[in-house]
């Protein structure tokens, strides 16, 4: 099958092409390197070194595997570019990872907040004229994410809900509470998304993952070169991955208030595996499907707890010291999200146990010169924005 | 109080800006005409014929009335136009038109689409951060529309609604299906404003508009100088607008489809008071409220044939024409939205009555030789775009 992945360079999108062209799919990626970008202005990087550009990484996939994948460098908000690639690669499906991914950097000022909702809507609004134009037929898998859908105090389900009310039902998009100016951006290509397939008849699968941990994928593993990246800091960082960080460099756990947020997880191979399951089991026209891609729901204060236990048993000292919540949010509240339709459609996750967390140490404590433990806390809070003790241009650790 | 009002030029603008000038309240303007820059390009205008610009406007306000409205020409996408209005002016309301308004305009082609969601999400955006900056206790009111809703089958509430699922029970947001791009443009921007009211505290109104009908308020009568625009072309104008004009020049009335479609209605002169009431009774910290502002729900049927009954009173012939519907929506659907809200602040409406109709045919009929009759059919579709039929830069009527 014909797959393009938009940014293809990402945490995920690297791992998903290679395991897409692994598997015998001819693979065509799109990415501007804005994550890169967006490092090298913070001063921080991946803690996992990785390959300096797709070049690199598509010339080392073909000499370890001999597979080949497409790559170019280009920006999705431009429209020659996202017509190009639609015109010359003919894509079956497109896979979209295309945007900017961070919450605490939608909240640091205007100027970020305009870029990752400009970014992110119009390049997604780019793709779907595209597909109308070009490739009616394709099918659209976009990345959300379960931040979309806030902490209601109902049972969240996939997407959609039967709602029935003064005596009438109706099948109804659920609502959506999002969680930051990032989490909205999302919300706005689903509402984006479901309306496109309601007009132009495209089909669309909509994943509204979870929070992703894990550090290797088969392919990764195979050179490292094909390495894929790792992020603790603030901006790019989330709760698992940072906190196998701090208790590797001893420095406390730090939950965000009270703890007790909890969301939806799942490891990074079973997101290629949802990605994968969704491929080849395609939306039908006109059909807006929603997926809750996670495995597990945990509180923060029990993956803490988890990394504390899991240290205790590798000889670390680990302390947990929550830190004041930067962001708006409830710390105690009802969490009960559906997430079976994945599961019906063949994928069998894999959970998370101490002995993931204590392979997560052993690849962490190999690179451990290389954290930067400066760019950890919080720089960002919600009401605040940048925190004045972390100016704009800081070289962190060096 | 001083109110700001963002596009406070156009048809709704204008008027509510000389609405609250002669109550005594200090009102500045900024518009950047994108409403009259899409007439020149389409080669249509305005059947009233208006001010050439906001300086001649206020400069007759000044002569006529002897209160003093304020207005810059500015894009509310550049930061340092929406800066420096809240830095200098200090609003205490913000009253937010400054909106690319047309459902036909946004599915036309890419570009324009694009540039809908830009203009509209952006904007708004920056406005909710000149709030957080400059003017944490403003009141915004923001104009949406009932296009935001869709057409459910259950009964439409003001924005918020009670939903039991599985035994448990939430306040959730109404979920959202819109009806064109430009629809969707507004979601996104409710979906910003009530994340900034809860990560923020800001206040704001979300006023989910009906379609306004009518050309004269009691401050436009006072110059033919004062006059607010009334289009009735394919891009802009509004369904009953139209029907007169087609009744006044001979030409069929043209329902699209069956006509079973069903929205709400309102008069002009009760958009002005629903803006007022909003802007006198303000949301608290923190609140997001919506109300449904309109008075009366019609099918475009029951609309064609009021305009049918009434030209026949007029000796004018009327026929009904439907044509091929253009849109993507339902023909024949159940409809019924609440709208107590604004009735319960103290809105008395003017009905729709066949005076009011006469009314329109006779300021119509001495304004017919301004009429262009090849603008009126749909010059777009939601599923093609821009029909061949009617090139970009055509002058129609010339």
């Amino acid at each position: 099958m014909r797959i393009l992945i938009l940014g293809g360079d990402g945490y995920l999108g690297w791992p998903t092409a290679m395991y897409f062209s692994a598997r015998g799919h001819d693979v065509h990626i799109i990415d501007n390197y804005v994550r890169r970008k967006m490092h090298a202005e913070a001063g921080t990087e991946s803690l996992v070194p990785i390959a300096s550009d797709l070049r690199t990484r598509v010339s080392a996939w073909r000499e370890v595997t001999g597979g080949t994948i497409t790559a170019a460098e280009g920006d999705l908000c431009d429209w020659s570019v996202v017509e190009h690639a639609f015109r010359q690669f003919r894509p079956e499906t497109v896979i979209h990872y295309g945007e900017v991914p961070s919450a605490p950097y939608s909240m640091m000022d205007r100027h970020r907040a305009v870029f990752t909702q400009y970014n992110n809507v119009i390049n997604t609004l780019n793709v779907l004229w595209a597909m109308h134009d070009f490739a009616p037929d394709a099918h659209l898998v976009k990345l959300g994410t379960m931040g979309e859908y806030g902490t209601p105090n109902i049972d969240i389900e996939e997407g959609w809900i039967e709602i029935t009310h003064n005596g009438r039902s109706d099948r109804m998009l659920y609502p959506k509470m999002p969680a930051s100016l990032y989490h909205c951006s999302k919300v706005h290509d689903s509402t984006n998304i479901e309306f496109c397939t309601r007009a132009w008849g495209l089909r669309a699968t909509d994943l509204n993952q979870g929070v992703v941990y894990g550090i290797e994928t088969e392919e990764t593993r195979l050179d490292p070169r094909l390495a894929t990246r790792f992020d603790y800091d603030d901006v790019h960082g989330t709760a698992l991955n940072r906190f196998c960080v701090q208790a590797v460099v001893g420095h406390p756990l730090t939950p965000y208030g009270k703890g007790g947020q909890t969301r939806g997880y799942l490891n990074i191979l079973d997101t290629l595996r949802c990605v994968e399951l969704s491929t080849l089991n395609p939306a039908a026209p006109g059909e807006f499907r929603v997926f809750n891609q996670f495995t597990e729901q945990f509180s923060i204060n029990e993956l803490a707890e988890l990394v504390q236990r899991v240290g205790k048993e590798c000889g670390l000292d680990v302390a947990i010291r929550p830190v004041e919540n930067p962001r708006v949010e409830k710390e105690e509240h009802y969490y009960n999200a559906q997430h079976t339709k994945l599961r019906e459609l063949g994928l069998e996750p894999h959970l998370l146990s101490e002995t993931l967390v204590e392979h997560m140490f052993g690849k962490i404590t190999r690179l451990r010169d290389r954290v930067m433990t400066d760019c950890i806390l919080p720089g960002t809070t919600w009401r605040e924005g940048r925190l004045e003790k972390r100016p704009a241009n800081a070289t962190a650790g060096v």
